[in-house]
């Protein structure tokens, strides 16, 4: 059986056709411009492709409530050509298939959790870091939205003691994204991550920051396991700074096996970067089961 | 049909037996000796009372892993005579029923869930703040466990710019419950909370405090509705303190109706506080339909 699946970002979209056991039998990207000129380029690849079900993970904020006017919407997007536009609608228009519709970070936790790091865990939580800083949650077999979704990219910090820049987030002084997604370390160093690697101070303070927010996440959500994925953490030498920290921050409070094995605990996204469209598969596997 | 619910805390025992509907019939405490003294009362009470099944809410931290060897064991408690004790097998040795097992405050959470101020929403959190600070959380229909449950009561914060104490935990120079229980209030300013009513920094630095964590959580968890209990939030002027720095910490982040609507979004707890005890009875409720 085949299922379409649609990673949709603020930059590009990702757009495959996968099978059952989440393999991409094939895959293309365009980038994103406004809906009139790329929505339609996307009904054009799916049609004809006889998939069975269609998988959106979507950038947000979005509209996950079923019960909601505006289910299947990207909401108060800063990207304005795409604020308030009618996704799902738009697509199942000229798609009339059941669509599967989450955020993009909720698709990776599930692609992760499906075929990946997290498949033998019953919670997970995946965080990419990246551009933004963004977060899924897969708990008992499906994935948290709640009142909205995650958005725990923003949670608050405390500033670094040796850190005096501003954080690039227009909402927090000290959230998460705006003190360690990639533009801010770009703006904190002048430098992009990539040309920083020898630079200790750099993964102190971003290994810092995500400690914190994880100890957060850990005491709030109580996860299985913990992946981190996005841009930055491509940057492997942070994995044991920031586990190391982790522990220092929880000094000892939780005790369980899986945090006594911080190797297994916090690990690095498994599937090639190909998480995120791998659980728009998952999505299209779902919504098809719960038709 | 009647249901027993034990609300098990480190310094006292609340028996009651209780209706489908959540009424309390009948309701005794006990101080919390050791298991040796304390346990056969609690047998002792509940035997011969034609109860179809019980629900225990306990102190913590506890084991609910129902796939582990010590699920139903109070663990790591630093009340000793219970640490690493067989609860739950040892009430059912006598009592050979079905019995619903999970944290005290995920027991009130439940039953505001199933009762009380979030009966309307999908999901919701629980917050206790008296001598410890512990969170509950309702989602879909049931409670959030993940690797062990939330210990979100230990959330780091940034300190206050006029507060100098070290906080009262243990483990965290700066957790939610090291700043801001019961026993860090009365350190700090030498006083019960009860006698610094009309000391506007004490309750200014206490919401700081709360309202950070309520952001985390928000971020995090997105519950539909947070309710606030405990004995320190009997100091109802907290409310709207804590309310107007929640707003101001999100800085228009978060954008839905519910965040809008602040006076309904955080709540105070609406059962008289019984919310704990009614919460056993449902999770008495709910071991017997899942037999």
């Amino acid at each position: 059986m085949l299922f379409g699946a649609l990673e949709a970002g603020g930059t590009k979209m990702v757009l495959a056709i996968g099978n059952e056991n989440g393999e991409i039998l094939e895959q293309v990207s365009i980038p994103t411009e406004t809906p009139s000129i790329t929505i339609p380029k996307i009904i054009e690849y799916y049609k004809g492709k006889e998939i069975a079900a269609l998988g959106i993970g979507s950038f947000g904020p979005i509209d996950l409530d079923k019960k909601s006017k505006t289910y299947g919407y990207i909401t108060s997007t800063p990207k304005l050509a795409w604020a308030n536009y009618d996704l799902v609608g738009n697509i199942k228009k000229e798609l009339p298939l059941p669509i599967g519709f989450d955020t993009d970070v909720n698709g990776s936790a599930l692609g992760e959790a499906t075929w990946g790091i997290t498949k033998d865990v019953e919670s997970s939580i995946y965080i990419t870091i990246g551009t933004g800083v963004g977060i899924g949650v897969y708990l008992n077999g499906g994935l948290l939205h709640g009142m909205l979704h995650p958005e725990a990219g923003h949670v608050l910090l405390s500033k670094h003691p040796d850190d005096k820049f501003e954080g690039v987030c227009p909402y927090h002084p000290n959230c998460l994204e705006g003190l360690a997604s990639g533009p801010s370390i770009e703006k904190r160093w002048g430098k992009k991550a990539i040309d920083l690697k020898d630079n200790q101070k750099v993964w102190e303070i971003e290994a810092y920051y995500i400690a914190q927010a994880l100890v957060g996440y850990i005491l709030t959500l109580s996860p299985h396991r913990i992946v981190l994925g996005g841009g930055v953490m491509h940057q492997e030498q942070l994995f044991p700074l920031i586990r190391s920290k982790v522990t220092e921050l929880l000094n000892g409070y939780v005790r369980t096996s899986q945090i006594n094995d911080m190797e297994h605990y916090i690990v690095p996204a498994a599937l090639n970067d190909n998480q995120g469209i791998m659980g728009c598969i998952q999505l299209a596997k779902m919504e098809l089961q719960n038709k």
